[in-house]
This record gives C-alpha cells, sequence and structure tokens, in this order.
C-alpha cells in the first residue's frame, strides 16, 4: 500500500493518474493547502518542502518521495511500467519528464500566478509568462506532430506533461493552431485510469480553486 | 567524446562540472546566447526546445540528451558515478535534483529576470521570486544542517542545485543566517573538478553576461 498526500492540482494529479494506470493500490491523504496542512511539522517530515505530491511507501520500508517527477520516476521502477528499461529509451522519457519540471510547470504555474490570482493585473508579467507557456506547448505540439506519444510509448513524460497541458485555458493560454497537441491531449484524457486520477482527491468547484490558490500566493 | 553544447549559465555548469567530476573527454561547442546560435535548426534537432545545455554522446550512437537534469543522470548512469544504484539512494538524488529543477532553477531564474534584467522594476515580481528563492534555499540549509551533502554521498543533487545556489548574490538573494548552506557552497567550491567545470565554456566579465541576459529576456 502506498499513502499519497495530495490535493487537486496539475503536480498532485500526476501521482494520481500514474497509481492509477499502474494498477497499484494506494490511500489517499488529502491535504487542505487552505489550511497550510502542507506546511506542518509531521508532513514535512516527508517532504522537507511542504508541497504536494508526496508518497510514502508502506511496502518499502515506509520510504517516502516528494517531488512529482521523482514520484513518478520511483512507481515505473518500482512497477517496470510506463518507462523503458534500455538506457536510451529510459533517457529520452527522463528528458521530456525535465522539460515538464522545469518548463512546462514553472511557467504555467506563474502565469497563473499573475493571470488569475494576483489582485493587481501586471501586463507585462502575464504576457511574459503566456507567451512562454505558448512557447513550451508549441515545442510538445512539434515533437507530438510526428510522434503519437512524447517518448516513444506512452510513458510517465506523457503523464507529467499532459496533467499541465490540460490546464491551459485556466493560465490563458491559446492553444490555436497546435492541433497535434491537442489531439495527445483528447487521447490520453480518454484513457479509463487517467479519469479515474484526475477525480483524486476529488473534483473541485472552480471558485474552490482559484480561492485555495489566492490563499497559497499570499503565503 | 561527448560534444557539449553550452554557455556560461548555471545549468550550462551543471554539465561541465558533472563531465570534469566523472573524468569524461568532452569538447565544448560554446553557443552564442545573444545570436540566438541555440534556435538555429541545426541544433533544435538536438534539443528542441532551444536551450543550452545539451550533450551528443558521440561513443553511443551520436545519442542527444537535453534538459541539465536529464544530462546528469545519463552521465551517471554513463560511469556509475555521483548517483547510487540501489533504489532507495538512487531515488533520494532523484528527488533532490528534481528540487533544484522544478524550485531553485526556476525561482532563481524568475527573481534573475525581474531583479537584473527587465528595464522596469516591479516590486511585487522582485519580492515574490527573491522570497520564493529564500525560502527554497532555507530548504537546503536544512537538509545541509544534519547531512554533510543533500542525499547521502555527494552526487548529481549537489551539483544541480550548487550550481544554482552559488550565484545567490547575482539574484539578489540574501543568504545570511544559513550557514550549513554556506559551509556546503564553500565545500564544494574548493574541488577542482568544479574549478574547472565553472570555467566553461570561458570566465565571462559581468557585463557580458548581463548583456547576454538582457537580450534573452527580450527574445
Amino acid at each position: 500500500m502506498i499513502d499519497l498526500y495530495t490535493a487537486a492540482t496539475p503536480n498532485g494529479w500526476k501521482a494520481s493518474v500514474a497509481l492509477e494506470e499502474m494498477g497499484l493500490p494506494y490511500e489517499v491523504i488529502a491535504l487542505d493547502l487552505m489550511k497550510g496542512e502542507q506546511k506542518k511539522p509531521a508532513f514535512l517530515k516527508i517532504n522537507p518542502n511542504g508541497r504536494i505530491p508526496a508518497i510514502v511507501d508502506r511496502d518499502n520500508g515506509d520510504f517516502a518521495v516528494f517531488e512529482s517527477g521523482a514520484i513518478l520516476v520511483y512507481l515505473a521502477e518500482k512497477t517496470g511500467m510506463l518507462m523503458p528499461t534500455d538506457a536510451k529509451g529510459r533517457s529520452r522519457v527522463l528528458q521530456w519528464l525535465m522539460f515538464q519540471m522545469g518548463g512546462v510547470g514553472p511557467m504555467m504555474g506563474q502565469a497563473n500566478v499573475f493571470f488569475r490570482y494576483m489582485p493587481e493585473k501586471i501586463e507585462v508579467a502575464i504576457q511574459r509568462y503566456q507567451n512562454e507557456s505558448r512557447r513550451l506547448l508549441t515545442v510538445l505540439d512539434t515533437q507530438l506532430a510526428e510522434n503519437e506519444f512524447l517518448a516513444g510509448d506512452y510513458s510517465i513524460a506523457d503523464i507529467a506533461n499532459w496533467c499541465w497541458a490540460r490546464t491551459h485555458a485556466w493560465s490563458g493560454i491559446d492553444i490555436t493552431g497546435l492541433d497535434h497537441l491537442k489531439r495527445w491531449l483528447d487521447q490520453i484524457r480518454a484513457r479509463e485510469a487517467v479519469d479515474r486520477g484526475v477525480k483524486v482527491p476529488g473534483e473541485l468547484e472552480p471558485a474552490q480553486v482559484l480561492e485555495a490558490a489566492r490563499n497559497m500566493v499570499q503565503r
């Protein structure tokens, strides 16, 4: 059994979608980010950075893993699923996973902050992050023009990028013309395991999401 | 022989420091970011994201690797150095590597943009990124209070975080009170391989760095 500490965010969904795809049994511990539960001492022992998601693998000596990208790799290695085992195939998946961790996630996250959560509207910052996010989604589109998935077969690299790319409208990013990206967004959304994964820890109303996010920005 | 496409930036140094630590022979191809050489078609075949660093392993069928985090893992696996091979030790290194890729790097990068490169001074954005960067460096400091290195022995996780953390002054981030971080910064800086690595592709004058960076922001 795996304990999953999570909330309804793109990074949280990465872990729940992967767990569903791999068919691993897990228990959800939903953290209330508005109440700052992710900053409490008990949770900081699991993730010193005080962020979701994090997992504790009770079948592996209560081994704790933080950072969504590291969780995906850990689960892929534990199950032998969703990541090739040969060196080149593995590296290709890691390259596109790192592309999400260092690019798509942080830039869409900043677009959200300035476009959606901050009381003042700082146009130069909104433009900066929406433009950079659109550029990164265009890199994905180009890769998906000639490949069904980002790095060989469907993998944790697709899960990581998909969980963020699907929220483009929330970040105010227009994906007009990115037809290969759209095809891939729809194709992955149609997977049953993905459908279960994005409903963890529960579907939030937009107003709740906005309130939670505003609260986080102020922290 | 490995071809290293790089420039004098924290992400570039990650690759050159790792190559030096591992004693791998490599050839440096310095890209002029001011001229946009990282966006030319020939380089986009190596890194579709048009960023440095990237490597091509000529001894492995000209295999190309982009994203600094993926380069570190590739080199560690190729050499069996700077990353444990047992599952838990490996995962701990990946967790702290992902912490840098998704946190320290992007946040210090944004601090640089608003604090240093943008013509207009947007105080709320400067504060946001300097505060978040200081928070992340404090997480490192806490980890280093009870550990000589971030994840067991000296590893690629240290290299990744160190290459960014060392530039705190450039980002305008005060590290007063983070004594464990300072100890670790000095300890790694004293390594001979690190000293060679941070001089690749050459030491830039601060004015050159600033001009190059301003140019990148405008792109």
